[in-house]
């Protein structure tokens, strides 16, 4: 179970992740597309509940026609491969976060074979349309788009808050 | 940016996370904890907006009074060390995702120095009693609370559904 790798390593892989949303037309081999479904499935859930479901988009037209739903999802229009989550629909507080967890997972696996990635939620409106489009019944969500693709250019740097306006120690102060 | 481990290594390290619940009393070094942190600091976030803030509980007495509260956070009792998520309460939707890929981040980055973790959620009641332990204004949600350590025991092995199960190709099939 112990990983192999250098600690340091691993978590400047993880730190190394950022939202690409251009991408090259190559495709991601069927090698590579399973990996990332295999560590989309590891993911953790509440009680092992696994609600997210994932909707794997190859056709071009099929990702034009979602990239046009409402929603900032229009990174899917560019991307080699789309995935769509789709959770049951009867906890929305633990399945929206049990979808975070498995977004990032997808992101990341992806990221480990120099896959960028994408998250984005579809509008109210986008969600119904979408379910039309996938055949999805009623009572499940589809909220959230992942495109994929290899990256068009080197992904930016990014920028984020320093640590100590995210962190408190003991006690929060406001 | 291009990582420099052979992907499969990485994504055999993202599969291989599990929850744990039972820790060693070793204290976590500070090198690590500020590792773990700047994991989680650079999580993605809806429009960078980085809504989660996090409470790091170190002291026993501490861990103790929140591992007494409603919710499934008793593991905090045997934790060397207590993370707290803190949401700022303004979209619910967003933040709980966001919050779950924070968390994902977290166990991850724990993970690669070989510390154990698990994530519980206070109840109502227990967010309200933990918000009035720990100082924190009438807003801000406090929901997720993860329990770190060096595992007591090696990790269970797990189980996961198959991934036909999981997994539909362009359309979805009930």
């Amino acid at each position: 179970m112990a990983v192999e790798a250098p600690p340091r390593q691993l978590t400047d892989f993880l730190r190394s992740l950022r939202a690409v949303r251009d991408f090259q037309r190559k495709p991601l081999s069927d090698d590579v597309v399973q990996d990332i479904l295999e560590v989309a499935r590891w993911s953790g859930s509440a009680s092992n509940r696994q609600f997210v479901e994932i909707i794997v988009i190859r056709k071009r037209e099929t990702l034009q026609a979602l990239a046009g739903l409402g929603g900032y999802v229009g990174h899917l229009r560019g991307a080699a491969l789309g995935m769509l989550l789709v959770a049951p629909g009867e906890w929305p507080e633990g399945e929206t976060f049990d979808e975070g967890r498995a977004a990032e997972r997808i992101m990341l696996g992806a990221w480990a074979h120099g896959v960028g990635s994408s998250i984005g939620w579809f509008s109210p409106e986008g969600r119904k349309e979408a379910k039309r489009l996938l055949g999805v019944p009623a009572k499940p969500v589809v909220r959230t788009a992942i495109s994929l693709g290899y990256p068009a250019s080197p992904p930016r740097r990014g920028s984020r808050k320093p640590i100590t306006e995210l962190v408190h120690e003991e006690r929060y102060r406001a």
